[in-house]
Parts: C-alpha cells; structure tokens; sequence
C-alpha cells in the first residue's frame, strides 16, 4: 500500500526537525501559542540562543555590508553562516519558513571557503562566504525540491538549479530552502507536508505566497537575503506582507533553468514565464546581488538568459542618449487598475508618496517630477488575459499532483481552484496574440504622447518619457491569513514582462483606521470582496503592519528599476521616519 | 463574381510596370529569353539608361561609403535614391525582383533630406539619405504588403512595420519592395502574382528564398543593402544563392513587429519567432546597419526588442572579462549536420577554410584557432523539432489564403506542402520542451569540456570555449531552379534561436566538379536527393556560383557575430583571389 500523504507529511516534518541541532531549540514560553496573535520578530534576540556577536551579525550588517566583510576576511564565513543558521532554526521555529535544511553542508562550505581566502588571498566570487536562503522550488543535489507536494517528497534532486550553480561559483553558502502554498499559485504559503508559514510581524496577518517562507525568514533575520519566484506577485506579496523589499526581474536576466514548478515542460513558453528574484531588506542589497548573478555570465547556465552583465545594462544616468545626466526622474503615478478600487489607506499612501515626491527639492541631486498617469483602462483587460494564459492547463496537472497521495487543497484554493478543460491550441494562441497585444499598448504608457498621462498644468514638451511608474502592490493592506484578494496590481507586470519591485514606505498607525469607501456599487466582485477588507472587519488588524508601494520600468530595465527603486527609497525616508514606531527590529 | 487571381495577378504587375518611367525601360535585346540560362549582372552598366555618375554610385560604393558622403553632403541623396531606383528599375525588368514601387515617394523625401541637411548642417539620423530595399512581408503605409498572395493585393497597409519607423527615424529612404515565394516558406521566390525571381549571375540557378527578391536585387546593385526576413535560412539562403552576406540576427535586435506574415496573431508566440536583417554585399555593411538599428532605439518600437544598443553589446575583445584581449578568435568546424552530408565541392571548400584559418599567421592582430566540433547527433533532432515546430497549424491558414481566389501551389511547393490536422496543445508543449532541451544541450557545444570537440592535439585547458562556429549553409552549392534540398543547415539555427550570417567565400570553378559521393546507402531520402544534385545533373550549372560558408555565435551576440565575420573575411580573401574569376562585377 503506498504512503498517505499523511504518512509522507510527518516523516518530513521529522526530518526536518532532526536537521536543527538541539542546542537551537526554543524555550517552549517563546513559542506563539495556536491561533495567537502577536509579533514574534525580536524572539531570536531575547531567547537566549544567539551569542552578542551573532546577533550583530544577523542584525546589524546586511548583505552589503557582510559580502564587503567577507571578501576582505574582516569577517568569516563560518560565524556569519552560523549565525544565519542559527537564527534560521530560530524563525523556523516561530513561523515555520523552511522546508530543507542543509545547516552542516553549509558550515563545512563556509570552512572551506575561509580556507581558500586565507590561502590565496582572494575571495572565491563576488558572494564569497554569504550565506542565502532559496525558496524550496530551486533544485540542490541531494535534497528534495518537493515544493510542499506529498508526491514529490523523498525524491532529492540528482543536479542544481542555474541559479543554484551560479550563486555557488560566486561564492554564496547555502544553507536552508524555503516554504510555498501548494502548487504555487496561492498568496498565503500554506501546504500539507510542512504546513503553513506565519507572519512574524503579526501571526494574524498572511505572511504572504508563494515565496512566503522566504518573506518571513528575511523579516526574522534568519536570511540577509533570499531568492524568491513570481509569476504573479510571488516576490513582490511576500516582500510587502514582511515589509520587505522584493524585485521581480524581468525574463531572461536571473537564471530559471532547471526549477521544480509543478508544470509539464514546455508549458511556461506557450503560457507566461516566472522569473527569480531578491527579496531583501533594502535597495542596495537587491542590487549587490542582481549585480552578483550578472558577474557570473548566467547565459552560460540558462539557454533564456541574456548575455549583459549588469554593467552593460542602461544606468538610471544614461537611461537615453538624448536626456542629459542629472535630469530628474520622471515618475508615473497609477492609482487604480480600474478592476479593484484600493482602499482609503491605500489612496491615501499614493497621495503622500505623489506629495513627498513632489515636493522634493528640485535641486537636489535625485531631484524627482511626477505625473499621473491613467491605466484603468488596461487594467481589466490585462486581469483576463493573465488568468487565461495561467489556466491554459485547467490545473488538471496539479490535480494530478495532489490526488496521486489524496492530498485535499488548502483553504485559500479550496474555494477557487478546480479542475476545467485544457484550453484548445486555437485559445492559447489568442491569448498570446492578446498578451503581445497588451504589451505593444502599454509601450504608449511610458509616453507623453501615448494618450495615457494627465494633463499636469506644466508647459510640457509633449516628448517626456516616464523613467518609472509607482503603483500600488495591492488594492488592499497586508490581509489577515487567506484573505488575499485580487493579484492584478502585480500580476500585470507578469504578463507585460516589465521588471517591478516593491518598497516599503510606512507602517499602518491607528490614524490610518479613518477613511470611507466611495458610496455607489461596487466595481465587481472582486472589487466587493475587497470592500469587505475594509467594512467588514476590524481594522485594529492592520495596525503595525508595512505599507508599501510598486515600482515598475520598462522592459528589461531591471537596473533602472533597481537604481531608481534607491533614489525612491531615500526620497521616501521622512514619510517612514514620521509614520514612527516601524515594526522593524 | 469575385476577381480570379489571374485577374489580380494581371491588373498587380501593370500597377508594378506602370510605376516604372519609361526612360529606365531596358531595350528588349538587353532582357533574358525564357528559359535561357545566363549571367545578367552587367546589363545594367551597359544598357545605356544609367549614366556613369550612377554606374559609380551604385557599383563603387558600398553602403558604408554612401551613408559616410551622405552625412557630410559630399553625396546629395537624391542623386543616391534616383541612381538606386533606376538601376532596381533595370534589375526588375531583367531578374523581376520587385513588388511594390514608390520611386517618386522615395526621390521626393530625398529632396527634402538633403534640404534639411543643407539648412541645418545636420544628418537626420545615422543612415540620412540611404536607399534601403526592404521585403515585401514590411508594411509601408499606403501600399500593399502583398507577399505575393492575390487575396492580399489592393489592401495598402495603414500602419508602417515597427522597423519601417526606426529606419524613416533614421533617415533612410524606402523606395521598393522585393519578391517572395508564396507562402514564404519555400526556397524559390516564385508567387502567382508576381511571378519567378531569377538569379542575375545565372539564371538557371535558384535566386534563392524566401528573400529571393532583396537578394537579386542587392547582387544587381539596385539596392546598397535589403532587409529580409529570416525563419528557416530566408535571409541566408538568398544570400548564399546570389553572392552576398546576410545575417539573422538573434530574435530581438531587429523589430519585427507589424509584418504580414499570412498567419494568425500569436502563431509565432507558440511556433517560432522569424527575424529581420541585411543582406548586403560585404560584412561592414551589415554592421552599419544593425549598428544604426540599434541606435534607433529600437525597443521603443517593438515590445520584443531588447533595450540594448550596438554598443553595449559585448565586442568581439571583450568577450569574457577573463579573456586576454588580443586572445585569437576561436572557431569550431562542423561539417556536417548527421542529417545530410554535403557534397564533394562543400567537403573541399570546409577543409580549405580551416586549412587556410589555421595557416594564417598566429601573431597576426586577428589570429585564429580552429577546432573540429561534431554536432551530428543534434542535427536530426533539430531538424524533427523544426519541422514539428514550423506544422503547427498544419499550413490550414496559408491554405485558407491560397484557395480564397483558386490560387494553385508554386512549383516547389506543390510536392510538399499540403492540409494536415493542427497539431493538438499537448504536442506544441512537447516541442517547445524539446526545442528547449536541444538549446540547453547547444550550451555545451561551446565549450571545451562539453563533449563536442575532437581532440586537437595540442595541449589543451579544458577550459577553452568557442567564439563562433563555421559549418556550410547547405549540403549542396547553389542548385538549380526548385531544387533546393534540405534547409537543416540553416534552420537549426532559428530554433537555437543562434545569431547567424552567411559569407561568400569563393567561386566554384571547373576543377570542382571533380569527387565522388562516398560508397553506401545514402542515410535517409533527403540525403538520396542531395546526392542526386551531384550524381544526376550535368555539374556544369554549378561553375561560376558563388559558394559560402555560414557563421553562428551564442544566442544574443549579435555584435561578436558579425566582428568574427569581419575578421573572417579578411582572413579568407586569399581564398576568393586563388579561386580567381569571381562572379562579382
């Protein structure tokens, strides 16, 4: 009789719990009590586990700083990647992030690393001796990639994702992957072999999916940083649920290859392509590491990779031939997708980000213009296509998956995913014309002349081109467990294929409580869904929670995206600092 | 009643000769007779109708050489475009390569460029003022985009092809259209409605397809350099077949939006992306060109075009950050694609090549080094998965077109093509995990340690990877009319989706038509027919063709593509001089 996926579930957990040395078990009275609500973030540094220098280590310096101090040998390897595994068995036991634990691997790694530094005096990569955590989808020899799935489990992989083989060349430890929703396609990472990832900042609150494991494990510091996967906001959700920062590349610049997706081969190249991506705990840190896998020529690993190093892509300072250096950055402000309304607070947010941003002296040298810009009338049209080229297979491959043990689906799917027909050749077709359709539509937005920008009063040239667009990552702030609504303001920029990242910007106050709907119907039934997020609950639960705001560039100007991400994220910095007592460490 | 397509046919080629002035008609004794077998190149020099300031402008100066007298004013463009359309004008009543004429269009613009020029001592972009023939699958407002299907014609296209802009952007002149065959997917540019291109240097021989016109038409200097389309060999093939370079480039560099292609919107989305590029008369051409095209911003105009201009493209001396400048060009030999071996003449001209590559001298500034690489276990199966790929729709929708006005199949078309059932979803997945895996499995073909390359002898790294590959174009040399074979050697490389350009290298004299096919069984029957271009034809037809040998780089490197091919033109000019009377003018 083969195994339930019960069986197969509690020989897992076991497993992994095996894999955290004793000595890093939290005391019982830390561990958040079922159904609890609360923030566990500064657990790890009161618990007793972590030594002062460990703590400093975790929490003080971040991937930056640490890479600068490991290239050197100011810092070694193996305190920095124990510290980090320590606190990783910590969040693990907190909020329940990981799925693969390989903590002796990577310690002997990081010996080995000091080793090779000490005797050659140079470091191994541009990622020497950083240890970084990977969401469980990211194939390592000799461990399993079963992304939650009971069928998959116990069948470790036989080679290394692209990426996994890149971030080792350079040098990176790893040492732990991360948890997921079943089948990927949830916005909370909840499955039935490890269970469901919490929130550390609220455990009320979704931690977020589907690299949701990877969110929480940087907001504890168990990570300096994490690579995630998004198909449809699954950096970006996450990054926002943990008030973190998450770029979503765009295609063909960080290695995919070699993935557990759950999907058949082939089917992402008639339907729509995920992409890898940092989540971190600021600007600079997503950006040392973008640089790092352009360092390590990762179109000798992926067939889908683009041979441009980071430094061959355009800079925010040579963006066009035509701007002269030093021009401000002219920004785009989307305030609605026309599908779902955001909420007051969310409206609100944009208007202080559009204030702060305008405000901002001109002289300055990250001066900065806004414009508003209107794309409601895409936004519908680009939720329809989105969802038709992700239901091309009716999830009957998933259904496979799951049923193959009798797994049953977790709650947020359970109401939405069941099996439907296959799409026929002649639909997939349409929908890619569609896609493409769309996407030749949206090189208008970029445009003053497109038809898309507001008037704005200033005498205008009529040939300005936005260098960014700042939208919102959610119609909605971070939602208590399975209440995630629609993904249209991040699954948008999938379909487009444009590089977009989130940012943090505040913390929900009591303040931010005030504020009514519009009167009149809702737009739809998401739209109605979305109200109910803010007249049907208490909204005490958002309180403390980051909100963050989206930044999108134009295709494949992932190092604009990322350049202009730190000028916004340093032009913003009051809005947080007032917004006071931030839920970080 | 409908019009039949005979009835089109007719009232489109008096539109064609209508355009045409009557002073550029040739004198009938100067026209080829039917069926006669001849070299026309130099009826345009002596016919009386150009005078000998156009005789030298269109046969001494290469395109780089127009565009740099140009830009200065030392050339005014009308006297460029007028030289230009009188000389299309003869080659179209000699070879009939034309389709759509716009002769006054295209002088009046001249005009006013070279008025702006003289008012504001500026060139209007980096090709102010050049001639540019372009297939007639690009869409020129006003005018039809045809390609030779009657159902298409008196259909003027509204909207320009995205690269028709970047080039008007660019200053350059359009002033014709060139012939292809119907459908596009045969290898002779023969249409009913308009009729057969010939090959000018011999017009027994195929002119080649499916850019058959933009090839006669450049090999007659009626153009200083065409744009073709590329999905199978169509730039390449035509290059080959008429003496001239051309390149594919990568998809991507090159806009191919707005085409009109005769399939539905999103086929190539789910099949296999055709690209865009010169054919011109040597290497630099080429260059400027894409080097232009790039400088047009050319991501601005189509969603699939990388933002990457020539210039941050990696140089063919700055291929690896860990390679020494100055580094010899390293070249793999394959000679043959498992599929089809070539013939005698191709053996011989493959082996001159590496001879006379690893003869050059080693402390020359292009040094290069040759290595044998066997690819003939991956040529049947690039080959089954392009033609899977290219039969997805089961040519159901070029058949609808066809048979709308009772069009009959042209010649070469007629034993092959035919309604077959659209392939099913499942199996367009399966071929693009196929045509995946063949692309990663390409990767290691590249490298040293991939297990593609014969051992050399010399002492080795195992380190070493390829700069570029040089295999034949075809299995045969230029054959006669609609009896092209095999297009693997060609197509592999569009599914590889691999940068790749054809160069001319010598010329088939008497002395080759010596050497026997090698005893046996041929291996399958397309290497029976390619055998019969050898056993069973009077060898004579060949002498005087122009034979050539194909280049490819790694996906995307467009830039080192075409530098190698400068370096290996350069290279092989001792091979052109030996084989002594070149076709050439």
């Amino acid at each position: 009789m083969p195994d339930t996926w019960q069986d197969i579930a509690a020989r897992k957990q076991r497993q992994r719990t095996d894999r955290i040395p004793k000595a890093w078990l939290v005391p019982t009275s830390y561990l958040p009590r079922t159904n609890s609500s609360g923030n566990v973030l500064d657990v790890p540094r009161r618990c007793g586990i972590l030594t002062s220098q460990e703590i400093h280590i975790t929490e003080t310096l971040d991937a930056t700083a640490l890479v600068a101090g490991l290239a050197t040998g100011k810092l070694r390897s193996v305190d920095v990647v124990t510290a980090f595994c320590k606190r990783a068995a910590i969040a693990q036991q907190l909020v329940n992030c990981l799925t693969e634990i390989f903590f002796e691997d990577a310690i002997t790694r990081a010996k080995q690393l000091d080793e090779q530094l000490k005797e050659t005096g140079k470091p191994v990569g541009s990622l020497h001796g950083l240890p970084i955590s990977i969401k469980d989808s990211f194939k390592v020899k000799g461990y399993d990639a079963s992304v939650g799935v009971a069928g998959f489990c116990f069948k470790p992989a036989t080679i290394n994702s692209a990426l996994v083989e890149v971030l080792l060349e350079q040098g990176a430890v790893l040492y732990c992957k991360t948890n997921v929703p079943l089948t990927m396609m949830a916005l909370d990472s909840h499955n039935n072999v490890f269970g469901r990832t919490l929130n550390p900042a609220n455990t009320a609150l979704t931690a977020g999916g589907s690299s949701g494991g990877e969110g929480a494990l940087v907001a504890m510091r168990g990570s300096p940083i994490g690579i995630g996967t998004d198909v449809g906001g699954s950096i970006r959700i996450p990054a926002m649920c943990n008030g973190l920062v998450g770029v979503k590349p765009s295609h063909g610049r960080v290695p995919y290859a070699g993935q557990e997706g759950g999907a058949l081969p082939g089917s992402s190249k008639i339907g729509i392509e995920s992409t890898a991506g940092p989540i971190a705990r600021n600007v600079r840190d997503c950006e040392m590491l973008l640089r790092a896998i352009g360092e390590g020529q990762p179109w000798l690993f992926d067939p889908d990779v683009l041979p441009q190093s980071w430094e061959q892509q355009s800079s925010l300072n040579t963006r066009s031939p035509t701007l002269k250096v030093g021009q401000p950055l002219l920004v785009g402000i989307v305030r609605t997708d026309g599908h779902v309304t955001p909420l007051p607070p969310i409206q609100r947010l944009l208007d202080e980000v559009a204030r702060t941003l305008r405000s901002s002296s001109s002289t300055s040298r990250n001066a900065v213009e806004v414009v508003d810009v209107d794309i409601s009338r895409l936004g519908p049209q680009l939720l329809k296509v989105f969802n038709g080229v992700m239901s091309i297979d009716g999830a009957n491959t998933w259904f496979d998956h799951i049923e193959a043990t009798g797994e049953s689906l977790s709650p947020w799917l359970a109401t939405r995913l069941r099996r439907r027909p296959q799409k026929s050749l002649d639909e997939v077709r349409k929908l890619q014309a569609q896609k493409l359709e769309l996407q030749t539509e949206f090189m208008k937005v970029w445009e003053e002349s497109g038809g898309y920008w507001a008037k704005d009063g200033k005498q205008s040239s009529g040939v300005r081109t936005l260098d960014i667009i700042i939208c919102p990552g959610a119609p909605h702030p971070v939602p208590p467990i399975d209440r995630w609504n629609t993904t249209n303001y991040t699954s948008a920029f999938n379909l487009l294929d444009l590089p977009s990242g989130m940012l943090p910007v505040w913390t929900f106050l009591e303040s931010d409580m005030e504020g009514d709907l519009p009167s009149g119907e809702p737009l739809n039934g998401w739209d109605k869904i979305n109200q109910g997020l803010w007249n049907d609950i208490d909204r005490k639960v958002y309180v403390g929670s980051v909100m963050s705001v989206q930044i999108v560039a134009p295709k494949l100007m992932d190092r604009r995206l990322v350049e202009s991400m730190a000028v916004l994220e340093k032009a913003l910095a009051p809005l947080r600092e007032v917004s006071g007592k931030a839920s970080k460490l």
